[in-house]
């Protein structure tokens, strides 16, 4: 056992986090335009308050650990454990008032993922990953009493035929992989788009089968990989690769569908 | 006073739906699929019996009233108070296991839409607009204590390139009309895809400021415009129009914003 109780710990960090951005949701705020490429990106006080939030609760309790967040970057990244941190991933779905976005919180240890949480605060539901992969819905997992707790199960889905696909926007996916994309999109049974972080844990739950981005930072992705890889799923980069670093993603329900997928997003 | 209370009766309404309905959120269930046009329209076990539930009430307590329902059809319709319900508008959201669908339920009188409510069961949210618009968040208005409860305003944005554009999807959005959509989401600030009724009531909270869709059913819209209208919203088809057919909708917080998307969709 370590001085810290790690899930303690955790969820302590995703309250925290959760209180810092509470706040600020559905309210006027301003948020800032970062734009480049012509694609609108904000950031808000929130997310910059709940990082710091984050982080000092980490410095405190590890202070060997590194973090790299999307705020405020990178910090001893070269350590043996390094939290990745995305306080508000999801920033157009904020500020547009809609419930799916969510509080990226990952760690990796010798560069490999090995927990993930994504919190969403408003609906209070939590996501995590750490080799297995569990849902739970209430205020906190150590707080009062849980109102729904669930293991997570991907489900079967060998054909892309009768896949349901997720994007956040076609328009964030670089047009010269655009085409690659709507190669997939031709063959599936269920286009959808929006959902950023929460497509990933729908996935992860059964009611997704594909989910494919491209830009994607590494906080954007860390903490959902062991939710996805621990309920069951694959994640990869589009050739296949480590997608830890971020870049061009595909994640599926299914070995065979995420071979598929593969094999169209490369032709 | 009415023999019904009316704000119990419509409280009820979503009550019994809403518990018809979650059973079935986030569990296996087979999705018809009565696709046209090569979009695809799953229908669930949900939604009839969330229909059901509602028109059983509705006949036992206004005996008199007509009903339009998405999943049963038209009875009485020509009379001079007809209900409009769509038990799960945004089914795509709902396979997909996003809490960004809701259930509509519109009052017309003489044809003229008199009353609205939306309402997300998951969420325990409800957006409701009678001449003004509210919004509450809890178990029920009359159960116990309500968490959140306000006043529904849109917020000011005069110009397009200000504001925040949500459609469903244009891929929803018929080919021969796709162009002027397009027309306006480059003139936009930023565009967002998915949302179903979610998007129009974001747009009566003041968080989006305009919403753009094609081939509505009068199911699909009815219950909203009392909400965005009750706001200080706009709403009406592409030319200006009746919105309360459905077809070819623009919702705006502000009136010269519309007339800016009204123009552009015209054009």
């Amino acid at each position: 056992m370590t001085v810290v109780d790690f899930e303690r710990f955790v969820e302590e960090l995703a309250d925290v986090s959760g209180e810092a951005i509470m706040p600020f949701f559905r309210t006027a705020i301003a948020a800032d335009d970062k734009a480049h490429g012509g694609v609108f990106d904000p950031v808000t006080e929130a997310d910059r308050a709940a990082e710091l939030s984050m982080r000092r609760l980490i410095e405190r309790a590890f202070p060997g650990h590194g973090i790299i967040g999307e705020e405020f970057g990178a910090k001893n990244e070269n350590a043996e454990y390094v939290w990745v941190l995305d306080p508000i991933d999801g920033t157009k779905s904020f500020i547009s008032g809609f419930p799916t976005w969510g509080t990226l919180i990952g760690l990796q240890h010798h560069g490999r993922p090995c927990y993930g949480l994504m919190h969403q605060p408003f609906t209070r539901e939590r996501f995590h990953g750490d080799g297995e992969a569990a849902y739970w819905r209430g205020p906190s997992r150590h707080g009062k009493a849980q109102e729904e707790r669930r293991k997570l199960v991907v489900r079967p889905c060998a054909k892309l035929s009768q896949a349901t696909l997720m994007t956040t926007s076609p328009l964030l996916i670089e047009p010269g992989l655009r085409e690659s994309f709507h190669r997939v999109e031709a063959e599936v049974r269920l286009s959808r788009y929006g959902g950023d972080c929460y497509a990933y844990c729908a996935l992860a739950a059964g009611h997704v089968d594909l989910v494919i981005e491209a830009g994607l930072n590494a906080y954007d992705i860390v903490a959902l990989i062991p939710i996805i890889e621990g309920a069951g799923g694959v994640v990869t980069t589009w050739d296949g690769g480590d997608p830890s670093k971020g870049g061009a993603i595909v994640a599926a329900s299914d070995r065979a569908l995420h071979e598929a997928a593969v094999r169209l997003l490369g032709g």
